[in-house]
């Protein structure tokens, strides 16, 4: 290890024809620049933990007859999704820009040598951002959960993977590769880890896919009332929600692919807002109630995470509270409101903690971002309206884009694949339909679960 | 990002009128500082996954009627923990100190500016304390767990994070951070990452709850005599304890909040002390029963790594094994004695594990800390029966103050807030009554349970 | 902690009589130091995080009349592994050779100074590998779970980590911490991480093991037809297949045990050979039931994952997928072949993955090694048919030790200590007769489960 690393300054002195000076100068940079690639693989991995947080979170909300069937489209949708973003995705996300609209190249990371210490650094960078693509896709699982097929499901993760996630990502976060940033970043619209770029684009084609399915049989009475459908392992949902604040410090603090003195203060801010959004979407739920409802208080937590994602780098821990509690509170009203009201059916709130809070959490940069923490000052610190304005414009059009496509995308497939089960086979549950199994044998359990 | 390196570079160099050569200097004390950093904050983020370590744990070993209370309770100490250590707890503890007895600044981290390195680096040391802090917080939950009502738990969480534990941890670790050092530290206590400090405080203000708030309903018969109320999800528990395991490399070799080379032996400490105390505990109930029991088995893990956590940085790895071994067959005596003979029930054995054996592993520091490891020596390594005698001074004065503290909030809230739910409410299970829930919807269950 | 540093290298240049100018440099050489150091630590958590993943895995995958034994034997074949590796195994796997064929040092870590950068090196670098030994021996567990007694399988374990695994690894790594080589690096022989060290030990021995101790009770129809046996918890064994996958990041980019550049390609192949090899199960068992079966398709993801283990430094993301994805086919064929042509029982698979998968990897390196990854170059890639023909080599050498030693141990264990359990307490379910505990209190179980 130490012959390695002697061997290698001796090399790149010779390499590079650099006095000694001149090479332990480059020595440190490239212990730095070491430090910048072990940081952005371990919140890679962090990041890649999430898999597990959404598969159980949603596993968790929603009946025991589906409960195989959730698990193995949370799996299907990170196999086919960091496949496609190897062959496409990445390509259209961070290749050269045509316009701002749509990169151009790096296709199967085509031309990457990987003996570079910048072929190096691509790949790691790769696998930081397919586990962020991987995120959108499995988002649009819970807001469509337990009444599709399976086949069907595939087509849409491919496609959310492949087309949807990586072209708007292109609007905002080209320039992080790039030599050729996106429209978006262009007019100055800060998503620092992906309030909009990951969680709305998500949320948006949930709800885009629970319209056009349609809620599950059951879910409204003859009368058009919403009923309840109680999760069949809480536990199991709590474990992901922890498992998914756990991972979140990756994607947060991991976005500077940097390890440098900021990524404490985002933890900091990370953790501040997931702790007020339980609090907030805790105190609405009892307040409206009168009984701390477990579900929406986990929601709670997601809604405060989702809500600073946008601005954990640019707002401080004062703005990271405000934020993550109003946040946890909104996610409660969304979630009654799109329920209720709305009367579209979303099993496990997706739509609303990743639709709804990444939105507004990516407004409230506009009035929170802080002098001192990122480059940017709010309308409440005396920046102006003016990154405020460029905020909304940039949410709309994320929503526009991420929602129309996501219906298009839906409508296509529905009318090719037919995506509904029947309705046998939604009643008497996806597992054995779908996968010829049952999630936990030797359990006696009622028969209509 | 190389980019931005150099820049920096350059501008240290210009702001601090340094020559290139101590410029590179600078560059590499930078990369270290960067490297401290880092490690400090993955290692915070590792403690942070211990909450659901001990949220599965206490559900697991508790009844299935509790379930969602239990986890609702794990989440909301860790919210409102974290929300008053930022107010007024990581003051008490770090801020300036009043007499070695309290800190007296700091408070919402008043006056930190986080656009320096000095800033940065205070707001990564936060959160790693604030995570310290809530892991005491959730160690009272297990130990009055299934007979509590909720809103009294909260205050319970508050004034533990807020009070109890930041003035016994100023007079052990105030000098971590400021100038002034409390009154254990001046007088030689040693405990590295806290067995005392975090694990003995949450686990003698449980004990303080468990004898206040008395037994469960059923737990001792007419007679007096102990029955088992036996846990609902064993799986779940063991992957608690898993998760404690993980997580607690974080904990102790983090707690030198920098990274160089002892943190690899702290590592195989704390790894074989916990492989020892399971051993220790599965060896001691399987010759006192005839049978390896699993719940005693794996309070034997959490036994042994709450024992090396005082000397993780001071004893061998033989002394590690001792210390390990000692402290699973000191568990499983402890945990009959309490609830046999003492009559204390304590559901998850959370005093014997984090009270006793905490006590416990920060006295043998004063027999095995051993030169070459830490920079002190115990009296088994000849540096004679000074630091066995302070160790045990610091144990007691803990004792008296967290047991103490702890009887006193826990009468007080009980006076003012009724902290007993009513038999029929307990009866009925603590999910139904305060939360309008239940964990495992679907799945047939006990009456009775 | 600045403080630290700066006497230390004031300390450095005083003792080593180093000059200002040499100083630097040895200040950023340590800093790269510490932070391979840091590494390797993280990276041994992670792959200690396995044993949850393990557990979980083969704990769902089987009845739950069995569920506590399965999570006992985990833990102890983590205590005894760890303990006996310390005391035994390191020695004997990287103490200096005796011909290239064991080790003759070492044990207890005799001699080791923690007080110096080598000795806290050494330290490091035996954690990172007892985690290792810990997996080879947890893999055993799967392959002979549900009918083998508690005492007997401690025994077991205690030979594997002991004996087995470290003898044959001596072959392979000896040279990665000693001066002296084991025979089969001297002959070329590459495994990067442990695609045969590591997994195939694992698997030859189940192998041997579920030879000896036959099927369980019921697993064979008087026609000699093989009866499926469904798991009882598939959402936990679903979790544990995520976290084996998360801390596989750990087990394959860790063992650069250098925090360098190229631990991100690593990143890159490890998870796009566990995305294929899903994909490759999933397709394989559903082309020939008409259904995407769930059990199979999990062992797809770590067929993969096994498969690319060896290769993951060698290969490029195409090989990588071309192997993840042939894995993932084989493992449904072997799995399938074993069951119902051989007659073997192997209730998790544990054989086909580890064992099949595991040599197959391994073999081939030797077409995929692919120049501007590793150093070598395999057949596809004009390196010739050597490196191929040595890949073999090595693997049929594995195999002849690891399963003719597994033979003759579980032969000799099950002579002195009846390794299998009465019928009776088979069907009532270890978990009553060895541990006097079930898993599930509350919960309704069908009785014969």
């Amino acid at each position: 290890m130490t012959a390695f690393n002697l061997s290698f300054r001796l090399l790149t002195m010779t390499v590079l024809c650099l006095t000694p000076g001149e090479a332990l100068a480059q020595d440190a940079a490239l212990t730095q620049a070491h430090g910048n690639t072990l940081w952005t693989l371990i919140a890679a991995v962090l990041v890649m933990f999430m898999q597990p947080g959404f598969a159980l979170l949603e596993c968790g909300l929603t009946r025991v007859k589906n409960a195989v069937n959730i698990i193995m489209k949370n799996f299907v949708d990170f196999a086919i999704g960091s496949a496609v973003f190897f062959m496409l995705g990445f390509g259209l996300m961070f290749g050269g820009s045509f316009r701002g609209f749509v990169g151009t190249g790096l296709f199967c990371l085509n031309g990457i040598d990987a003996s570079t210490p910048q072929g190096q650094w691509t790949l790691t960078f790769w696998f930081f951002q397919s586990v962020f693509a991987a995120t959108a896709a499995t988002i649009v699982s819970g807001g469509i959960a337990e009444r599709i097929r399976f086949f069907g499901y595939m087509a849409v993760s491919l496609l959310v993977s492949a087309l949807i996630y990586p072209v708007s990502g292109h609007w905002v976060w080209a320039g992080l590769f790039s030599e050729t940033p996106g429209w978006l970043e262009n007019i100055g619209f800060v998503d620092f880890a992906g309030s909009t770029v990951v969680h709305s684009v998500g949320g948006w084609v949930a709800f885009a896919g629970a319209i056009v399915l349609g809620p599950r049989l059951g879910k409204y009475g003859p009368d058009g009332k919403s009923r309840a459908i109680f999760g069949h392992n809480l536990p199991l949902a709590a474990l992901g929600v922890f498992i998914l604040w756990f991972a979140w410090f990756g994607f947060n603090c991991g976005s500077t692919t940097t390890a440098d003195g900021t990524i404490g203060y985002i933890a900091v801010n990370t953790n501040l807002a997931a702790c007020f959004g339980f609090l907030g979407a805790m105190c609405a739920i009892w307040l409206k109630t009168g009984k701390p409802d477990p579900t929406l208080s986990f929601n709670g937590v997601l809604a405060g995470l989702v809500g600073i994602t946008a601005g954990c780098f640019e707002v401080s821990p004062a703005g990271a509270i405000i934020i993550g509690f109003c946040a946890g509170v909104l996610v409660v009203i969304s979630i009654l409101f799109i329920d209720q009201v709305l009367k579209v059916d979303d099993p496990v709130g997706a739509v609303s903690v990743h639709g709804v809070c990444g939105a507004f959490g990516t407004v409230m940069v506009g009035l929170f971002a802080a002098p001192g923490y990122g480059e940017r000052s709010g309308l409440l610190y005396g920046g102006g309206s003016e990154l405020l304005f460029t905020q909304i414009v940039g949410v709309l059009a994320v929503f526009a884009w991420s929602f129309g496509m996501g219906f298009v995308v839906f409508r296509l497939l529905n009318g090719v694949l037919r995506l509904r089960p029947l309705p046998d086979a939604e009643n008497g549950g996806l597992d054995l339909e779908e996968h010829g199994s049952k999630a936990y044998s030797g359990f006696q359990i009622f028969s209509n679960e």
